[in-house]
């Protein structure tokens, strides 16, 4: 049986062998999930967000719980960003979900920035498509803060659930903004917290802001996730959600996945031969000696290596 | 006279124009970019980001007066992150600094995100190094947000102000992480705000636990910029810091600062040839409607773009 085959027959120690081979960019690997895709698009792939401490790994450990007791085989990909400077990843309570980790029914895999070329949506898109091709019902994508890099990475959910709590300060309004843009649907956790009410006054404030008339409505959802208060309520407006989207929406979804991913393939690939152009000539540490004393200009340097690149000089 | 002639007496109408072709990416002004730059690298570049609602604009308005006091030629680049999905700008308070519009021997440029291909860091690198050409003493790179956008920004400055206010929460812990990497000065603004002491202690523990023994000390200056109340000190903590830096800590920082430069001016003219490529193809849409719909995936269709672009059928 090949691996393909036994990954299509949900093989899991096959898909995380996949997995593994990914991440090292093997190109077998990647002509094996090439041969997979067409197995996907099946899964309900749902992306959880929002601010650090707003109880997110709570969140999807209750849903994971709920999932299951509805008969459907869960993945979760648990995404750590780490600081470009430290390579120290931020774990925060996520050991909680662990203890669905011995669960036939749940398969759970974490994913770390790897540097600016990264490609963390990349990867997750990957990881993604296997634990769909492998037969989940549900995909969980989970980020641990707010930032760019987690807006980008659910670009490659259905639904996109975003998480906050009461109390949250003026400070981080520029935050919230832009993650809000993103919210398919709000969850207000901790909402026995003092402020819950107004908490969700001022997201119903923001996103009439952020709307239109005629604009699809985003359900808030009150939650208290570690009493697992308000996560029927939760998966519902997830259920709701696809509902909603299952037309025109979300086939435009769709289209705008497959194009976000395309270009970020090309990108990471461009990115390789361009590392190896740097080596040709010195590595880039000696070209940016020249730029910073002056020697050269970085405008002529580019544009010399990227007419090389296209001209076929560095063909594979 | 040439326009390089022009900008390289100071100029300000005639760095304003070429600016303006920069950012329309005119081949012309390339061309004259690369004539200046072996005049550039004499500026003091400092960039000041923090938290939203820390008081930048009013520090970067209190350092405009104090190195105007001073008799030096200040540029200010004022780089507002816009929503990638509204395209609406967050302009704060920054009306304030307009007072100093009218000052000839001070010149304010803003900058916008131009969606994710539009090189923030980019279009800074090259209005810093016009400003730098034109015979600007210091050029100040202001930034609303705090997010990687604005972190990558700081990489083409010399020294970075980090300013943050008493009282923050928890929440923005892991913002703060990633900013704190890359301060040299710390400003804790508003500093006759309840909690300014706990808030030089917290960011010296921080602080320590980023450091190992021997690295660089981050000064800590406390400032009430409204007021002016330690402009000074922080005016003399950047003169430090430069000072410390005019040796092989700045040499290592302008080659990073070079090498970051010209790997995004490649990624910018690569991704160019990419969008020209997608439009060949039929769009990048056409292309995406194949790959949601599971007739084609995008790793084939990546893999063969690449290859088209790399064997020189896409020569400019």
């Amino acid at each position: 049986m090949s691996r393909i085959d036994e990954i299509l027959a949900g093989n899991e120690r096959a898909a995380a062998r996949l997995m593994r081979d990914l991440d090292d960019r093997l190109p077998s690997a990647i002509a094996e999930l090439r041969l997979l895709y067409p197995h996907t698009g099946r899964a309900r792939v749902i992306g959880v967000t929002g601010n650090p401490g707003a109880g997110k790994s709570t969140v999807v450990d209750g849903l994971i719980e709920r999932y299951r007791g509805a008969g459907k085989r869960v993945g979760v990909v648990a995404v750590d960003p780490t600081s470009p400077f430290t390579g120290g990843a931020i774990l925060g309570d996520r050991i909680r979900m662990q203890r669905h980790a011995t669960d036939p029914g749940v398969f759970i895999r974490s994913l770390a920035t790897r540097g600016h070329l990264g490609g963390l949506s990349r990867s997750t898109c990957d990881v993604v498509s296997v634990l769909d091709a492998m037969g989940c019902d549900v995909v969980l994508v989970e980020t641990v803060g707010v930032g760019q890099d987690e807006i980008d990475v659910m670009a490659a959910t259905d639904t996109t659930v975003v998480v906050t709590v009461p109390g949250l300060g003026d400070d981080i309004q520029a935050i919230k903004a832009g993650i809000l843009e993103i919210a398919d649907v709000l969850v207000v956790n901790k909402a026995d917290r003092e402020g819950a009410d107004r908490a969700v006054r001022d997201l119903l404030h923001m996103l009439e802001l952020r709307h239109g008339s005629g604009a699809r409505e985003v359900e808030i959802v009150k939650t208290i996730a570690l009493r697992g208060d308000g996560l029927e309520l939760l998966v519902a407006a997830i259920d709701r959600h696809r509902v909603e989207t299952a037309g025109a929406d979300g086939r435009e979804r769709g289209r705008r996945r497959a194009a976000a991913q395309l270009a970020e393939l090309i990108e990471e690939g461009l990115a390789e031969v361009t590392r190896a152009a740097f080596v040709e000539r010195g590595g880039i540490d000696a070209l940016a000696d020249d730029i910073a004393a002056r020697r050269t200009d970085p405008y002529g340097v580019a544009h010399e290596i990227i007419a090389a690149l296209l001209s076929g000089a560095h063909r594979r």
